[in-house]
């Protein structure tokens, strides 16, 4: 039997690391935060983590036979073996993050991962994918993400685009451009961004009675707000959102055909009216098998990085 | 070390069973053919498949002993264990193909996949997709099939409908209800009879000179047999035809970003000019990661699922 009984999961982003004590079993027993240094090209940033955690065993009295290991993920592409090539939010180029960090652990074991990967790996296990075999998880922020798990594994991609939903183009007509350089991605309509966008676009020819306010103040979070209270503008974008993502996603369904779809990202907070207007739109478009697929929000928010960089070391 | 030297591949079609004899590194030896008898609720097709591979181990003297397995795919979907849940075409309700068949040879193992699955995985160990370790292979016939193969797993799906990329939706305007049920499916447009029904509404409204006649003679093979000679119709419809595929590959790129392309069916049979009416459209609209994607055209035509059918049991 092994004596591990705790496990360390680190979401590093690009102003604070996330750190999180596990137990076994993947219970989350205490989180932290600590900032991360950028500065210097990020040299700070490893021998940081290894301190706090060397730190927060000496509380706690955790041997180093008792840790499991240390999951971390990282806002960039990683390689087979954990070298992550080029973060530029961390301001690192080549970093060989498993060996340098194990090493400055005395050898504990170190499992390494892409953010957006492991945060849905995290949403698969202990949050809105629980208890399912396939996911497929988009998270709806500044930008739309994606992560899709199959039997526990991150389909990632060739080429690392596996699970860019945000970059399905659904108008071959738009004429405004995407981060991507290309037009009409998914990503322009059902992001907060890309909301917002839509609601002036409405608010810029309309001639209905409507609380939203075509200025700089407008948002995601005012035309869900004034859709729920019944503004007609406001529905309208909810409609136009709801009808482009549910439309790819039912897209979706007849290549990866998941057992569930999560919904997360800042705009999932706005809550039921989210999933509803997105599963309407699925349901009419879908092909039969998959018209019942479920929906359900994200459960951890912003501690998926954490929990998932732990799933990362028990496999 | 075992004693197999042989392994049977079995491809069973509504009308007849493709048998092959292959040696345990996957190398096709002697195959042939036997009538699919459907009388009588298809009581007789695992019977005759029995008797004929024990007519061949005969015939060449193989012992049971060098047998590594018979793998067989049959066309319907099979459920964990070996089980087939209806095959129409076979006159099949359930049917444990897995034990029954095993039973027949004397306790020799059997392993069972769905056709289409088992065809894709066929082309991607010993056809256009060896040598990549993922592959979408589109397969361009009477309708439009797909198959996902990641790092050597078929993306099968939860309800059956992984790879099932006939039914994007490409066209929300369109009139025409496709078999599905639904309309402006992939298949109504890429497939043979897709191209056909592009070709008869371009000829309706034309008014340019075409060698092409608005008959029921019309195919996609004189549709494809005309633009290689350079007749302006027919060239608007292989760029439809592209178009439409090209764009919908690259819309599948940020769902499952393959190593390769492969395209197959009837339809790749007019060679050069189906991959580059694709790749034109494909280059154009995909992510910046994925554009470079190779195409290649399937290799093993009506013997792929013979291949696949063994490497099922090579795993």
């Amino acid at each position: 039997m092994s004596k591990a009984k705790y496990a360390f999961g680190i979401d590093v982003g690009g102003t604070t690391v996330k750190c999180g004590l596990f137990d076994a079993e993947g219970e989350l027993l205490e989180k932290w935060e600590i900032p991360t240094r950028t500065e210097d090209n990020g040299r700070s940033i490893l021998p940081d983590i290894a301190q706090t955690i060397k730190d927060k065993a000496a509380e706690k009295k955790i041997s180093k036979e008792e840790v499991l290991g240390v999951g971390i993920d990282v806002p960039g592409p990683v390689l087979e073996g954990g070298v992550v090539n080029i973060c530029v939010n961390l301001g690192w180029g080549v970093v060989n993050v498993k060996d340098d960090l194990s090493e400055m652990l005395g050898g504990v074991r170190v499992e390494v991962g892409n953010d957006a990967n492991v945060a849905a790996l995290g949403e698969y296990w202990k949050g809105g994918g629980q208890g399912f075999s396939s996911m497929v998880i988009v998270t709806l922020g500044t930008g739309v993400g994606g992560g899709i798990i199959i039997d526990g594994k991150i389909l990632s991609g060739f080429h690392g685009a596996g699970a860019e939903i945000g970059h399905m183009t659904v108008n071959y007509d738009e004429a405004d451009v995407c981060n991507c350089g290309r037009k009409g991605c998914l990503e322009q309509y059902a992001s907060a961004t890309g909301i917002t966008r839509m609601a002036h676009r409405r608010l810029a020819k309309n001639r209905k009675k409507t609380v939203l306010e075509n200025n700089d103040e407008l948002s995601a979070k005012k035309v869900f707000d004034a859709a729920k209270d019944g503004d007609a503008v406001a529905l309208e974008v909810v409609d136009d959102f709801g009808r482009i993502l549910g439309r790819a996603l039912a897209n979706l369904a007849v290549v990866v055909d998941p057992e569930v779809y999560v919904i997360g990202g800042g705009v999932s907070k706005a809550g039921q009216i989210v999933l509803d207007a997105i599963e309407k739109y699925y349901k009419d478009a879908a092909f039969h098998s998959c018209k019942t697929t479920p929906f359900r929000t994200a459960k951890l928010g912003n501690d998926a990085g954490m929990y998932g960089a732990v799933k990362l070391l028990l496999g």
